[in-house]
């Protein structure tokens, strides 16, 4: 997010038809919740278009790329992983040093978002294998609550570059601007 | 959550196929994120059994409900309704006003979670519309960052009832124990 060192997304595992809203929800919370790129299958184009139609709408910057290797990103990443899983430690007692290497640190953090099995290689390769509670539920869910406590709440506060719109937050209500073209 | 005045949450609309998966995670979201019980529409029984399922091996109290009447839900809740929503006020604005109400004032908490399309009667109904974000992303995510701001992270530490097996949280790899009957 902006002059934070990089936080990208790995989406692990796609089944066309079955998994394409929840790719596309990975994408989305790993847009609106201030990471800077998300990387998703190859087989998940579908995915990959709805999120760049909202980046061209309502701003960004954010990347969606497409991988036929995760296992390349993995093994290339130039900074820290994070592996989120239920099996993993507790993100209240791993957060903190997340954050040091994040911020004090100025290392760049892949967060690896899985989906129903994931290979007991990417176990080896993060840095940090993180429960978001020791619980099933969704790595929807999950992804969001570790970018919410990674950016301790500033993602909220982010400027969106080249949208072409704006929602105006409402009490009761829907207000949707046009953005002036700012550059 | 146990000593606190309840939190449900009422998800909104249900597409049979294509919602199947969406509406599981809203489920599992809310329990494992600290909320008492979650009605889901009446055409997502896969959902419920899903969710039961998950509450049965991993532990309660939770409780999931179908209901045909989300309108007579929200009509007849004696407490405060929150709508998630990317066209609310924004979360870091309100947060501190549904904290009071909720643990000063001892006021239950509804949090309704749409779909595609929510109706404005649900914009009206609500003490408080809050966006997540007033971006487009998922009702998954913004309900977990909703559930683990308004818990304040207290929801990581609950305890399980009733499980039948617990994980170990671990820097590398799965454990799973079984969990003695405690009663």
């Amino acid at each position: 997010m902006h002059d934070e060192p990089e936080v990208a997304v790995l989406r692990l595992g796609h089944r066309p038809g079955r998994d394409e809203r929840m790719t596309t929800h990975v994408g989305l919370t790993a847009r609106a919740l201030g990471a800077d790129r998300v990387w998703i299958p190859d087989n998940a184009g579908q995915s990959k278009e709805t999120v760049e139609d909202i980046t061209d709408r309502f701003g960004g910057p954010f990347s969606v790329e497409l991988t036929d290797s995760p296992k390349a990103i993995l093994r290339d990443w130039d900074g820290r992983i994070v592996h989120l899983t239920m099996y993993g430690e507790r993100i209240q007692d791993v957060e903190d040093e997340i954050h040091t290497a994040h911020r004090d640190g100025g290392e760049p953090i892949l967060v690896v978002v899985g989906s129903e099995k994931v290979s007991f290689d990417v176990y080896e390769e993060a840095d940090w294998n993180v429960g978001v509670t020791n619980q099933p539920h969704s790595e929807v869910a999950g992804l969001a609550v570790f970018l919410d406590r990674l950016f301790e709440g500033h993602e909220l506060e982010r400027e969106w570059a080249n949208a072409d719109r704006r929602v105006v937050p409402m009490e009761t209500g829907k207000r949707v601007e046009p953005v002036e073209d700012e550059g």
